[in-house]
């Protein structure tokens, strides 16, 4: 029994999570929302795209501020289906996104609640509301999915 | 007096960083080489293209790893006239590039001697050499220049 619905931009993530495994890329997706409505989404695509940087966040944020034709994204929210990387945490702190909302811990990459921890240094010019949990069960079985094919 | 000359790359950097002042944009400039072969370049330029990951780093890295068809830069090195942030630290942990020479220190917005210290943590994947100092000195006047105007 799941705790709460998972909220739409959210199922989305987790949809476009699935659909990055279907193109051999680790399964993880974003979608960057102002209030209800989905501005840009992307899925983890660094293989075929042959850029190190083309995680979904970055993607995502990339396409967001393209649509809206400006830097920053204030007022927007991020959900993704893993705790972001370093990379990814700065450029949400660039962006300006107000609130992060990932699904699952990542202990060896993410940099939220591990690692670098981007949002609590003191230096940190930006500092989103962050919540974490929400389709993480989900999240977590794509990405056991997709590492068990290939070992 | 220098203490020691400034490597070609580094050089480029400067006038790319300069460059990026010129266009409005914060003057940082990134190369990325292989040996002495310049495979990428870039400036700053998150405004004019309404792109908050457009950090000078992020674009060298992309366009590199575009040019070379290859996702991960192993045997390249990056060289930026300011300290990376969190975001360009991760890329270049992304990237696997093998060192990273960078001018000026940045104790507001670095996260490699600063802040997020992004290459310190256990977790973190790939640490590249880090070497710092060649060119501070410019680097850190035509911040100072660009930062006066404005004020």
């Amino acid at each position: 029994m799941a705790t709460w619905p998972i909220p739409h931009p959210m199922q989305r993530a987790l949809e476009l999570a699935r659909k990055a495994a279907e193109a051999g890329e680790v399964p993880i997706g974003a979608v960057v929302a102002r209030g209800d409505e989905i501005v840009a989404e992307a899925h983890n695509e660094p293989r075929e795209s042959h850029d190190p940087t083309a995680h979904a966040e970055i993607l995502a944020i990339r396409r967001a501020a393209s649509a809206l034709h400006q830097e920053r994204l204030d007022g927007c929210d991020i959900y993704v289906t893993l705790e972001p990387c370093a990379m990814c945490a700065g450029a949400i702190v660039h962006a300006r996104i107000a609130r992060v909302y990932y699904a699952a811990p990542d202990p060896k990459g993410g940099a939220v609640e591990h690692g670098a921890r981007v949002f609590a240094h003191p230096q940190c010019l930006h500092r989103p509301e962050l919540y974490s949990g929400m389709g993480e069960n989900e999240s977590a079985e794509l990405l056991r999915g997709f590492f068990r094919e290939r070992r």
